[in-house]
């Protein structure tokens, strides 16, 4: 639980800082990399931090810093700056990187720090806001090389040397004159090549590609099955328009799975572990009514069996546990399909199997966890009859569970919605409703039978 | 809903082997990637998989093939070869993805095929095998290349067009006399370089590394902390033992994911979508008989105000709407605090903070959903006393709701246990039997106030 150990540097930083000798911070800055000095603002004040990032500005490491920092908090320090100040920092990054972080501005000044570009990098960012954040498109960066496949590998390294500073060059992408994507030349096969081979000849053809409204959970099932490195996005007519990263790929990973996770339990992906309480409240609040809305269900359907319960209190006592147990296979049945569905691993089986064996192993788990609750009910009341009962219900509400568990998820991917969205609620709710239905509705029809005192 | 689209030269490859033209497959085979064999795969039935990965491994394609299959069904094909056979396969893996298909193997199956390596080969898987696969060590690959720092550029290249296949190439470790790991060389650094330039002044020096025991979890977090493309593994005298790479990375991803996933629902990570019914029936059962003991719990707390339920049913109608919104309010709390700690946030929010945070979250929107079904009670059963008692019920359990989400992972976390794990059965406990307690509890003792008629 203690947190990361801070590097000697980053330390000897902080220290510095606290005792303002900014000069020679500005000169120890450089050494560190973006995530070292973010895990070194960690350790400072809000009103610190300003101050802090206005040195890294001076020496101008602000934007890879902002980049790395988590959204509110990079939020809130950017909007500390004048406009030709986030004009500035934003230059000094890779276009897409430059349009997520004016991302973090309100609408209005976006559109001010836009007017201190020039016209060809207001059209590249312009271009690239277009769109969507959560798309190949809005992920890709317009900043790759590409080359025609006529020249040979001499030629080509010389271009390289020349036209190009190092970056994060790892591929190369051949186009015939027409910008048609042809082939993708990995730095490695250049480097190995004698200097008279052609990059035609040189180039892996056919390249795996994405258009730019390809959902960005496709993109990173793409690259992790294909052990890629990056791919490049092309039109209809297969022109290069730009290329996904490694880098984009981890990040899209992370906010895809916190996504599930986050839908699951029923929370809006815009909120964090720092986000404010009442942003969190805020946040939290309409998942928390439709969830009262689906209760007040279950307990509607509760009070159609108040005689009977009236009759027979161990009903109150014993019906939570039907629904319980039920909402818990739900969700197990649930979480299975819903991480099956975004690793791509539901294609492989295919969903008919899918529901079956859900349904199939909610009948055997609601058989075993049936006859011991059965068991314990009868040693506690003595009473066969409601052994019998919490026997079935238990039976039908898993295989509910099961059923539920598939087949919302399934339909919800179907219909072009995210398979955890809301799901959970809507199978709970039906464990919930239908567990009570089941155990109270049986029990009213038998209660002849369970005539035991208290 | 539909499965993916073949390309024609999958559904040319399907075609085929319906027809029996083998020869015709095997040349064709060589122009897919293992990611779209294994998609044609999944159209086969089982014993013509099992056929189809005989040609495979006619035409050295069936190793790559099975290290891309979801686990179950790699271990149920690669039974089927021969030792010599599974050792030529394995032979044509890097060392870690070699160990990791060895792994589906039976222990003393592993044993018989290893014996067809030679020493030195045996040495290499032997060592590897020792490292806990679900860390740095375990996912490391043993094939990288290191050169001395003190050759120039033009030597280096020359050193690596003899010496080395392209292979996976992207990175060169820079080493001193005693393998000391002293800087890294990225391949286009070297590209852009004049011959004439040492690599040593080349190189970036101080590498981000971990050691063979870092959590697999960690080194994710790093690499994508750091935007790296591999990181080194070195012992405790710096000295390179082997490196993890990228496409482990996204492996690692998105297992550590699907084990948070699947820890909150109550899940074994052995569990596939397509793993069979028995199996997920004997991994789940251990899940569902915790859940039922917990359940149980909270009906003996129900059962401890049975005369008050009996004297007055609405009770018994109203209780499970305050267990089942607190319950869902702990899943939220939870959810967030787990997603932190696994993306490495919680550390810069302090957990106290964290805490203190949910508490309050837990107070406010206790207060609006308390409210909310104070008035629905309230025009429902026409008791003002009822609806207080409500009131103030959901209030406290989403305290509670809040505290114990996130103060378990935490304590989990700091005891250096998996924060998702069992938490989330941990926490509804304490919202089911919290909640029935303190409503149930809080109406015997205003037992005389509720004298409304049902």
């Amino acid at each position: 639980m203690e947190s990361k150990k801070l590097k000697q540097t980053q330390r000897y930083v902080l220290r510095l800082f606290m005792m303002g000798s900014n000069e020679h911070i500005k000169r120890l800055i450089p050494k560190l990399r973006p995530a070292e000095i973010v895990e070194l603002m960690a350790h400072l004040r809000k009103s610190d931090q300003i101050r802090f990032l206005q040195l890294l500005f001076d020496v101008r490491m602000a934007a890879p810093t902002l980049t790395e920092l988590p959204a509110e908090f990079a939020k809130e320090l950017i909007c500390q700056f004048a406009d030709d100040a986030i004009a500035e920092m934003t230059r000094r990054l890779s276009p897409d990187d430059a349009v997520d972080l004016l991302a973090y501005l309100p609408e209005e000044r976006q559109e001010q720090v836009l007017e201190q570009f020039n016209e060809r990098e207001r059209w590249t960012l312009e271009r690239l806001r277009l769109y969507d954040e959560d798309t190949a498109g809005g992920r890709m960066t317009t900043e790759y090389i590409a080359l025609s496949g006529e020249m040979t590998a001499a030629e080509t390294l010389d271009a390289l040397r020349q036209k190009y500073e190092t970056g994060d060059l790892l591929d190369i992408y051949v186009t015939d004159d027409h910008n048609h994507l042809t082939g993708i030349l990995p730095l490695r096969s250049l480097v190995f090549a004698s200097g008279q081979t052609h990059v035609k000849d040189l180039m892996v053809p056919d390249p795996v590609t994405v258009q730019p409204d390809t959902p960005q959970e496709d993109v990173a099932n793409l690259v992790s099955d294909f052990d890629l490195l990056a791919v490049p996005v092309v039109d209809e007519e297969n022109k290069i328009l730009g290329v996904v990263t490694f880098d984009d790929i981890l990040e899209v990973m992370e906010e895809e799975a916190t996504e599930d996770m986050y839908h699951l339990a029923g929370l809006d992906t815009a909120e964090r572990v720092f986000s404010t309480v009442s942003r969190s409240v805020r946040l939290r609040v309409p998942w928390l009514l439709i969830n009262l809305a689906t209760a007040l269900l279950a307990a509607f359907t509760v009070s159609l069996f108040k005689e009977s319960i009236s009759k027979f209190v161990a009903l109150a006592v014993l019906m939570p546990i039907v629904a319980n147990v039920g909402g818990n296979a739900g969700s197990q049945s649930l979480t299975v399909v819903v991480r099956g569905l975004a690793l791509g691993e539901l294609e492989f089986a295919s969903r008919w199997k899918a529901i079956s064996k859900e349904v199939s192993v909610g009948f055997c788990t609601g058989s075993i966890n049936g006859l011991i609750m059965a068991l314990i009910a009868y040693l506690w009341y003595g009473n066969l009859w409601l052994s019998l009962i919490l026997f079935v219900a238990m039976i039908a509400n898993m295989l509910l569970a099961g059923l539920f568990g598939a087949v919302v998820p399934l339909l919800l991917k179907w219909a072009d919605k995210d398979p955890a969205l809301g799901s959970h609620i809507l199978v709970t709710t039906v464990t919930d409703v239908g567990g009570f239905f089941i155990f109270l509705g049986l029990a009213t029809v038998l209660m002849g039978y369970l005539n035991i005192p208290l």
